[in-house]
């Protein structure tokens, strides 16, 4: 056990751990947890406690943990050529390879794909583009972006500015002044209860109609938005919601930014979120299931409209100033490349929208005699349990009393199951690797069952 | 051939390369190159050409390419586990170790390290925490960033606004408000030629105290800034300078921070470029030599004065809201423990300091008789040649005559070299492996000057 005593206290010691309470950790009231394996949905830590991780990491783990084909993959690049630059015309067999996956598979109207990171690096390119394309067009005052409160667009200056929660913004001084923020296409948090859904897209879309009327269409370069909200509180959209919000940003030619970085790649029981809501994109940003995390790489896909102004940009200006010492890093695409053939060779995205629906149907029926669950709802593989004071009127907890993270921690504590609580308001988020089974779908469901029943048994 | 006929077409069709000229390689005005292994100094590509790669990559694989160890390390990692994430405590024993490591070997004054993935989301995440910083201490108006015209600190919208380069403003519309930039010290550019270095440190002294009179001290939260200026030119800082500027900082309760993402980990001839020329900084930007880029990862190390204020913040406002999915990746950390354990056994950071002085002295003595070399300078494995039209006039060359990139050219073409055309100036940079043996330097050296002395015969 010296081993692992050492590890705990260079760990206090020397690492500062993201979304971390770092006092507490200081303090060693927060425990640390050091993670050593895992296969499929299951984690193991260096004590040999196994998990079962329903949330997939942070929604990432798409393929499930310990497939030896990604591994060997990047094994295999390992040796070859760890890292080369892809600047000015450079790249490997596996970048350029992944480069025509993505267009394979993403929408048609889909032109090239530029490679970061990050999901937070990709959106900020995103941004760069945007400005770029403008000026291009010499359309130099429009440039704010719109984003949607409880949208999640990274954790940076510009992309924590575009995310719409409290979270990201406190004490950072964001958001920054080119970002503004529209209505979240959050039914069950309609102020009106009374309202039909149909009643509530219209009032979002009247909403947007109005923020771009006050701040002038010609300021306004882009509106972004995930497909389903996701750290926001995992929300699909209202239905037809995604329909009339592209009209609006049409009639004002504001590009469309959509955030895939969650659902793309198979999530909602699709390849792409903007083909399951029949999205039109001008930008579509990638990472988490484009490597199943086994190794950082992002993307933003261009439609073929905004390639012709970035290739009209750099006839006019030179080459294109914008570039990240790891765009496309061969070990990264050598684990993007792997990873793609896998889900089509396990049928995950089939397997999602199977295993998706009868895990949302199963939450449902399981939960629906528990008092303080007043919403259970979900899209392909990717669902969550919000939970109120009072289902019938619809009152929310005081976030004081964190129940959400009380059901999260029940959860883990009673079943070794991770489920996340989402960050702002009293949701239990679910996203397990698209490769569940019925069985561990059952598992996760009485587990569920089990903590929120115990939870509410306490609070109420 | 057919093989390569088809990467070369899904590369023109599918990838958006970084920092290329977009519409000359949409053409085929521009070629692909795809490079496929490497060894050492040396890159190999799929038709078989080898080059010596005296760039090493962008300035970041230190340990030269092929290392089996850390591919080995790398794969093992994969094999075991590639992802979990590092929220609320979690970690890996890579991680943990590695964290421990970057801090046996930072400055005595840090005390932890926040590991992103690259050299930009590392400055997004100081920037991030400099703010914090002041939000905690209740200083809500000290928040503007000071940079150097010529520092290079990433390629996103804030971090490009701290770059003080233009082809990373232009048509981007950077910088954004928050950053103010001071003078380059750059004493080869000095606007009076008659200018001692002495009185050039003092007026990038009092330019510095000017600037902050004029936005009021306690507007300004940091002054960041690369020990050795990189992309900006390659250009050592006068002698006294560090020591003169953080006097000033001090005084106004300025935070440091080092850029060293070029400088860390032994290319100048020290393990971090903050000993190197005695910078106290309050938190160091680490990216490129930590794994050699082998993995993408980087760090912000905070200091235990900034770190004691992160606690407090954290036990006044709940846990910290930033994080990446990717940060502490556990093949980036595989990457870096691997890499640092390889810098010590191969003895590079003296290797790069005895080879270092050998290269540039031998760049000088070789080059002196070439009327269009200006300066010859460099520190450590890091070295830069200036380019004049007269050397006594020290007039510069019409940028528009390319000059720069005209000499890299004909170094590749010529003797199968890469020097880097430095972005903004006539300025050719050299930055190989830290593991340059002295055939190698007499072999760039005798190349450089062959392409340099082919071109000033063609432009005379």
């Amino acid at each position: 056990m010296l081993r692992n005593d050492q590890l705990a206290e260079w760990d206090r010691d020397n690492f500062f751990h993201p979304s971390t309470h770092l006092a507490q950790f200081a303090r060693g009231d927060l425990q640390n947890r050091v993670i050593s394996g895992g296969e499929g949905l299951y984690i193991e830590d260096r004590d040999g406690n196994k998990t079962l991780d329903a949330f997939a990491g942070l929604y990432c783990v798409n393929i499930g943990y310990g497939r030896q084909e990604v591994a060997d993959a990047i094994a295999a690049q390992a040796k070859e050529l760890a890292y080369y630059h892809s600047y000015v015309g450079h790249g490997t067999e596996a970048s350029i390879t992944l480069a025509k996956m993505i267009l394979d598979r993403a929408p048609t109207n889909m032109s090239k794909v530029y490679f970061g990171l990050s999901g937070s690096d990709a959106n900020e390119t995103n941004i760069k583009l945007v400005w770029y394309y403008n000026n291009v067009l010499d359309r130099p005052k429009k440039k704010k972006i719109i984003s949607r409160w409880r949208g999640y667009h990274g954790s940076g200056l510009m992309t924590g500015s575009l995310t719409g929660l409290e979270l990201f913004h406190n004490k950072f001084d964001l958001p920054l002044s080119q970002v503004v923020h529209t209505d979240a296409p959050y039914y069950f948090r309609r102020e009106n209860v009374d309202q039909t859904e149909a009643e509530f897209v219209q009032q979002c879309v009247d909403s947007l109609d109005e923020l771009i009327a006050r701040e002038g269409a010609d300021t306004i370069a882009a509106f972004i938005g995930e497909p389903v909200l996701g750290t926001g509180g995992i929300v699909p959209p209202p239905t037809g919601y995604w329909k009339a919000i592209q009209a609006v940003l049409k009639k004002h030619d504001i590009l469309l930014i959509a955030d895939e970085v969650v659902t793309g790649f198979g999530r909602l029981g699709s390849m792409f979120g903007s083909d399951h809501y029949d999205i039109e994109p001008d930008i579509i940003t990638i990472a988490k299931g484009l490597t199943s995390a086994y190794a950082p790489l992002s993307g933003s896909i261009v439609s073929k409209k905004v390639w012709k102004i970035l290739e009209e940009g750099t006839d006019k200006l030179g080459p294109i100033g914008h570039g990240w010492t790891y765009s496309a890093h061969p070990i990264g695409a050598a684990a993007g490349v792997a990873n793609l053939k896998l889900i089509d060779e396990m049928n995950l995205v089939s397997n999602a929208r199977e295993m998706g629906a009868y895990f949302n149907e199963g939450l449902k029926s399981a939960l629906s005699d528990i008092s303080i669950v007043g919403d259970v709802r979900g899209e392909g593989i990717l669902s969550a349990i919000e939970f109120v004071k009072d289902r019938d009127d619809r009152t929310f907890f005081d976030p004081a009393d964190k129940v959400g993270p009380q059901i999260a921690t029940a959860l883990l504590e009673r079943s070794k199951v991770i489920g996340r609580a989402m960050p702002q308001g009293d949701i239990l988020g679910f996203a397990p690797p698209l490769c569940m089974t019925k069985d561990e779908a059952d598992i996760i469901i009485e587990a569920a069952r089990d903590a929120i029943a115990n939870v509410a048994e306490k609070i109420l």
